[in-house]
């Protein structure tokens, strides 16, 4: 049974310390040379999707379910069959849907954009605003705060919980001040957490009544049908934000964004934006400013290499059966050789991509350090915060899904070892 | 030897008017239904480029020729080959490019949008400023206008010859008034006219000494390669602007665009943006915030498709065999039905997509509304202007790439008729 540090003597601390510190040395010897930075798809899980490139051929029929000429200028808004291929993945209906290009940040960034330069629903452009807010979930996703950081909008951090964001928060910001126009949320299989916010918490956003007409709730649902797991209990379900916001007399109160990107080819998918058909009708006329369409090609390939939802999950099974095993071996090794010691806590997703690691305070940094040292690259410690403040230092996002197995393990070995050394460490006041 | 209307009598032109009214009452009874608004590729040339499709399959290798994986995240500036072919098309190194997604009408909307909100080169947000203008040589392309017009910018005609814009003024306006950020170009076989730019032309622009640090030459060379006629004499030549800015000492000076939207598939090609390194690397920045990468799969398959500049030029000799008979028939109609008759004059372009029609004054409105009764939509008379207001309404921009080769005869039949029709209402004072 292992002891936890917190509760030994400073002599077994020390002993402990050169023990790991010589561990350390011969593992820096090793020469690693791995990245665990990114949520980035594995090359098994790439090769195992490579079909998807015969689906469209020189025989192919080009033309849309609605006869319309996929190779063409036109449909701004997407081809009907792929609005409801990406409608069912968020689990609404393909006339909430515009289709867009391959990267979803994209459409995020143009929706804040949108909001900056021009305004929505009649409100003041939040470029000659003094004060603009948006609430950030944290731990959180770097790429959403990078985007508010960018156009200036002040960063408001919200606690997460298993259930979600706290809510008592949320609503108490939203209602009271006018100036906080949107809130950062991955709703299910959050990063890094994997966490899936809970039916209630669900509710309780479409029932937010905001000060600012132009709140908007930014729904990134971006690991909509990333199971990890096929047994119904161990998948997570979210309710559906668009229909929830219409019961409780909200439609245009959230934006939803999904792609592809890890499902078919995180360099070649196709993205897409769910909303209330006013949003929908206000961002298609903006839109028509900046394109005469997006690529209808891959949105035809994307609808007939995946046809459906069921095809769309038989797919995402055998990426998870790629996945899982490693999200497993660094669970595996963090149970094993940090269970009982009492200097780290860490989630365990029935899906996404992430892993979040809790170290003791002060600590985040130096572990991150200290791994990169011996050669294995981690998401920067505090940027799963907004300005890359952790004001505890204690966050760590692992991402499994690019190392092999064997790297993986070997990874987590590295870590492990540096989150020991750390703590002594700070135990020992060095 | 047709007699200009000018100096027929009243009573032959009442005849002819009589004469001219009956046809085109049989004209609308023939109950056309054609489309000469907008520069699309015929189904033609797209069925021609179908093996563009069988390029990539599932036994390709995904590699970048740098070993970059082309399938998953990451290369935000685009693959080096791409870039490479991009700049051939454009007249440049691969250096000074960056590849983009699909449209590069979104790469000058987002040029614009980063000025806009973020400033440039260390100036002021063009958003918080009171005024900023933009030179549109006219007549010109309406998607141009229509960005600057969403954007507040107030839009300045600058008459075009057929050298290109009158750089009398533009040099004036550009050394004179520090609001003036900027001015749309399409240098080669340009909009609507098909007029190319002269070698003195360029070099008159590479040599402005704008007012404002922050001005650019947003320099949209969508036509680069696309000539209609084999014969070395019948080819237009564009000096490349990028190095004569370099030569001028004014490297910052412009954003150059292009896109492969007329030389694959409209709807899945990709586009590229051409500037000096610290441009560049401004908006590579700026760009990190809203995008991992764009398509990089459609990149590759470009480059394994079109392979270098001479594959380029050896399908966009496929596409001229196509478009070659469609601009020549508008032509001899035109030639043989209006010659003599000075009712209107029209271009001749070696290249584009577009035919340039100038009618008597105050007679372009009404010439399309009459096409457009009897079932043939032309692009709107003043589209061709910024805010859609041509002064004299003359202008009309006829597209010929779009029907088969006897619609377009119909069509064009059709036109001349109007034409006739109502210039001969003009002069009667109807």
């Amino acid at each position: 049974m292992a002891k936890a540090y917190a509760s030994m003597t400073r002599e077994e601390l020390e002993a402990l310390h050169a023990e790991l510190q010589k561990k350390y040395e011969e593992a820096k010897a090793m020469g690693l040379k791995l990245d665990m930075s990114r949520g980035k798809p594995s090359i098994a899980q790439l090769d195992m999707g490579m079909d998807f490139l015969d689906v469209l051929n020189s025989g192919s029929d080009m033309k849309a379910e609605d006869g319309s000429e996929c190779r063409n200028y036109g449909l701004m808004d997407g081809i009907p069959e792929a609005k409801r291929l990406l409608a069912q993945i968020m689990g609404t209906t393909q006339d909430h849907v515009i289709v867009c290009g391959n990267a979803s940040l994209s459409v995020m960034y143009d929706a804040v954009s949108r909001s900056m330069i021009q305004g929505i629903d009649g409100c003041t452009p939040w470029c000659r605003l003094d004060k603009v807010k948006f609430l950030c979930p944290v731990p959180g996703y770097d790429r959403h705060f990078a985007i508010t950081e960018h156009f200036g909008i002040e960063m408001i951090p919200i606690p997460m919980t298993p259930q979600g964001p706290d809510m008592d928060l949320v609503e108490k910001f939203v209602t009271e001040d006018e100036s906080v126009k949107g809130i950062w949320c991955v709703p299910k299989y959050s990063n890094p957490q994997g966490y899936t916010y809970s039916d209630e918490t669900v509710r309780r956003f479409a029932n937010l009544n905001p000060a600012a007409k132009d709140f908007r709730i930014y729904w990134d649902n971006a690991y909509a049908v990333h199971d990890l797991y096929e047994e119904p209990e161990r998948q997570d379900h979210l309710l559906d934000i668009i229909s929830e916001c219409e019961k409780a007399g909200h439609p245009d109160m959230v934006y939803e964004f999904c792609s592809t990107s890890k499902i078919t080819f995180s360099g070649g998918g196709i993205s897409a934006l769910a909303s209330s058909k006013a949003n929908l009708d206000a961002i298609r006329k903006a839109m028509s400013i900046r394109t005469i369409g997006f690529d209808k090609v891959n949105q035809l390939r994307h609808v007939r290499y995946l046809k459906d939802l069921e095809g769309v999950k038989a797919h995402m099974r055998k990426h998870a059966a790629l996945l899982r095993p490693k999200f497993e071996a660094v669970e595996t090794v963090l149970e094993r050789e940090l269970g009982g010691l009492e200097i780290g806590s860490w989630t365990k997703p029935n899906g996404g991509y992430f892993i979040s690691f809790e170290a003791m305070p002060g600590c985040a940094k130096k572990i991150v350090a200290k791994c990169k040292e011996a050669g294995v690259t981690l998401t920067g410690a505090g940027a799963t915060y907004p300005y890359k403040n952790d004001p505890k230092d204690t966050n760590i996002r692992i991402a499994p899904s690019f190392p092999s197995p064997e790297d993986m393990a070997k990874a987590t070995d590295l870590f492990v070892l540096c989150v020991k050394l750390v703590s002594v460490e700070t135990l020992l006041g060095l």
